[in-house]
């Protein structure tokens, strides 16, 4: 297949809306010194009763207004403080301080919405991000926060604009299903039955005849199964939406409500699912790194800051800005498990048993520790692994024959990135429906519940493939922060569901 | 404000994948004549041993492979049914037939997937949007299907576009949620307790703290309130995500899973928000004409032919390109609640009492005859009402002082469509903290859960506007579907929660 970007046609630009005020990003590139200019914003700092930081998110900088306090009454004088909302008419002239290019001599100064300066939460000095989660909804005034949305923002759209730009249909899979995606999982039930008193039937089992949707249902965990019948319509299609897991798991890496992509496409087999899927990474880092690059750079700047309090050992070789350069311009590290696993065996940590769990066989799962050290220490780069034993993966991959030594794999495809983990989990599809039905039996699927998708192998079956890439992972790893409840707004997490 | 588009610096496009075939888009439109090409997608037709029409979902139109059937298996040429997946190999030629422009000069044919003509649901015949219902993983495999989900996928991507032109940060607000943002309507609950046996008080209440959460969860009605805290940090924000209502409405235009898109801005006054949002819906429907010009074509033929089976005088008077563009090239008529509700009080239907529910006084909700009314008869284009009575609209709203005559309004606006009602709902906000407390008083929401969304009132409030867009009812608008069940994916309403 060729791609092709079929929207260039398409040149228009969304209309202005026109307001009274400039918004602080334009401001502070522009070159018009003299013209008078509007600026509302909050108040991030106020100095010397006389220089006023002001911050309308539009950027993480702020802009400098200069009031003439010996010509504004004091009682606003009084009321320019931390968190205040202010408007501030002036002329933009250029800034004689360093660290900036212009500011705002203002000739007229008010104060739009107050901030008691003994009450609010948020203060001129820094703050921890574990204070921070405890207010989230005050932490996106933080330039730290501005930054990881603003980067969070321009991956969301770079998704968009890589699948448009290769005709993938963007297609809104069911949140509340019947089904369970993975045969797996802990998931949340949804229904609108009275808890106290829920309607039984005979039995004394609950009666879902009597809920919503007359029948149990849940909060999907994954999109592919609807995925793939749109696949096996449009060719390519891809989901971008909410993902639940009820896991009780309380680490820096997992959420129970989180947002996940995932492509499917026909006529993909798994070599083309490890080029889009490296492709699609590659180009909304990239994305990010160039319309972000202020918000980059601070981040940057922050993470240099935090590793200063770990040893010297643990602090990364490489910064930000290298690390993300770094995955632009290395192609990932392509290995079968079983490549992957002797590698380990023969790796110094298994030798000296500092693993804390020892490789000695073909077929266990990889663990945290086993990842990190292909990523992190053998390869050096992300590693995307390949043909995992097939009773360690879902029953709709497809199935390899078996090896010499007749071990049975199937063409998954893990990427695994430094840091983070898995960042990207996906294989080629079994389109072979006999083949699909006894593996369905063998792990206990019961077929007669999943009619609609074994429709797809009985009705014009094709090789296809698809992948999910866990968005807060993809933000984390792109902003550099270290715990996932600081990349996403409301975080959700056993026993937390605060705002 | 003047906005601007910062993203231009990225001009990278992303890079194509090589596969062996060329999707059936691109051929329709080469003029390569001679070049060897293949294929691979479902056949829809087969004629006469020799005419194959195969579709692969990136275009609504075939392309036509010739099969030399002389020279083809007697056994494959059995195999080319209605649904079969095919490979064709052949050269491209220039079409001779009528109502094509090219098609392939087959030299291999091969069966990718078969499918049993006796057993595929889908023949090449009309088959009734009720039946495609019922076989909702199959129905993108039609004309009809393929068309609406084009457009729909051009919808959403221009949502996209037009806000990342306009500087608004994508923020994914929380779906599952502790707080219930309108003040009403029905919520699915979100729990991991066993229903047949839940923890209890000792006073035989449902004991909620050993839930996931800690607490009883919902499905969000509206990503509002944490988009407004979003707007007083970032400026201007906007959801993109999926929402939820519990309500057992077996309409033709009600989900109880729906997608809706909610910009908040701070700054924004009614009037801004009001240009927002036919903004918006201008430059969203633009995308779908210039870029789906062919699905639009193909929509536009349907309705008109569904239309036939109608009386004259119920059809539409304008075809649905006729009224797309109606749209673009009107302003949509900005009328108060109180001016509307004498003109409704004045109409023939009133007067004739043909309504169901008769305009007698100021201060009733107007019900969809009402509504269709204003849009339909009376402006003959899309309406906003603003400024509607107080006690009917949401406790967030911003209060107009009262009027002449001492009734209470709120700066509330809803657009109302031709065929579809209510496309987007929106206000300005209340923003003072008093005026917002005495109202959740006064109709009865506890402050001591919404602290959160108060401190937006306490720190630097300042006047700020939103609105919300059914994005199922856009696309129902832009497609001319009649009924929401046909314009997303798999649809979730009573007692329906198939695939």
């Amino acid at each position: 297949m060729y791609c092709f970007f079929n929207k260039a046609s398409f040149t228009s630009h969304s209309p202005k809306i026109k307001m009274e005020h400039t918004r602080i990003k334009e401001l502070l590139n522009a070159t018009e010194f003299g013209k008078e200019v509007v600026v509302k914003g909050w108040v991030r700092t106020f100095r010397n009763n006389q220089f006023i930081a002001i911050n309308d998110g539009s950027s993480i900088n702020n802009i400098q207004a200069v009031v003439d306090f010996e010509n504004t009454p004091e009682d606003i004088l009084k009321r320019i403080t931390t968190g205040a909302a202010v408007r501030v008419k002036g002329q933009l002239i250029e800034s004689l301080g360093k660290g900036q290019k212009v500011e705002v001599k203002a000739t007229e100064v008010s104060i739009i919405g107050d901030s008691d300066p003994e009450k609010y939460p948020l203060q001129p000095k820094k703050h921890s991000l574990e204070f921070l989660r405890e207010i989230a909804h005050l932490r996106f005034r933080t330039g730290t926060f501005n930054a990881v949305f603003k980067v969070r923002n321009a991956l969301a759209f770079a998704v968009h604009k890589f699948f448009q730009e290769n005709d993938f249909v963007y297609m809104h899979t069911p949140i509340i299903t019947g089904s369970d995606a993975e045969g797996a999982g802990e998931m949340f039930q949804v229904t609108t039955l009275n808890l106290s008193n829920p309607p039984r039937k005979e039995n004394g089992e609950i009666d879902f005849k009597e809920d919503f949707f007359g029948k149990s249902t849940n909060l999907t965990v994954s999109g592919q199964l609807e995925g793939e019948l749109g696949a096996m319509a449009f060719g390519n299609i891809y989901t971008f939406g909410p993902t639940f897991r009820a896991e009780n798991s309380n680490t820096t890496r997992h959420l129970a409500e989180f947002w996940m992509i995932e492509p499917e496409m026909a006529f993909y087999e798994l070599e083309d699912n490890m080029d889009l899927a490296e492709a699609l990474l590659k180009y909304v880092i990239k994305y990010a790194l160039e319309t972000c690059p202020e918000e980059i750079e601070f981040l940057k700047s922050r993470l240099l800051e935090e590793e200063k309090s770990k040893p010297a050992a643990e602090r990364s070789e490489l910064n930000l800005v290298e690390k993300l350069n770094f995955v632009l311009e290395n192609n990932f590290e392509r290995v079968t498990y079983t490549d992957a696993v002797e590698i380990l065996k023969r790796s110094k940590p298994n030798q000296k048993k500092q693993f804390k769990y020892l490789i000695d066989d073909w077929g266990a799962d990889l663990q945290s520790e086993h990842e990190r050290y292909l990523v992190e220490k053998h390869f050096k780069k992300p590693v995307i692994l390949t043909d995992y034993p097939r009773e360690i993966k879902s029953f709709y991959m497809k199935q390899n024959e078996p090896d010499a030594q007749g071990r049975n794999t199937v063409r998954a495809m893990d990427i695994l990135f430094p840091g983070i983990g898995e960042m990207v989990g996906g294989s080629q599809r079994e389109e072979n429906l006999d083949r699909l039905l006894a593996r369905m039996a063998e792990v206990g699927i019961p077929a007669e519940e999943m009619e609609w998708f074994l429709d797809t192998r009985r009705f014009g079956s094709v090789p296809h493939s698809g992948f999910g890439v866990g968005f807060e992972r993809l933000v984390l790893f792109t902003t550099g922060m270290t715990n996932i409840r600081d990349v996403i707004p409301f975080p959700r997490t056993p026993k937390n569901a605060e705002f």
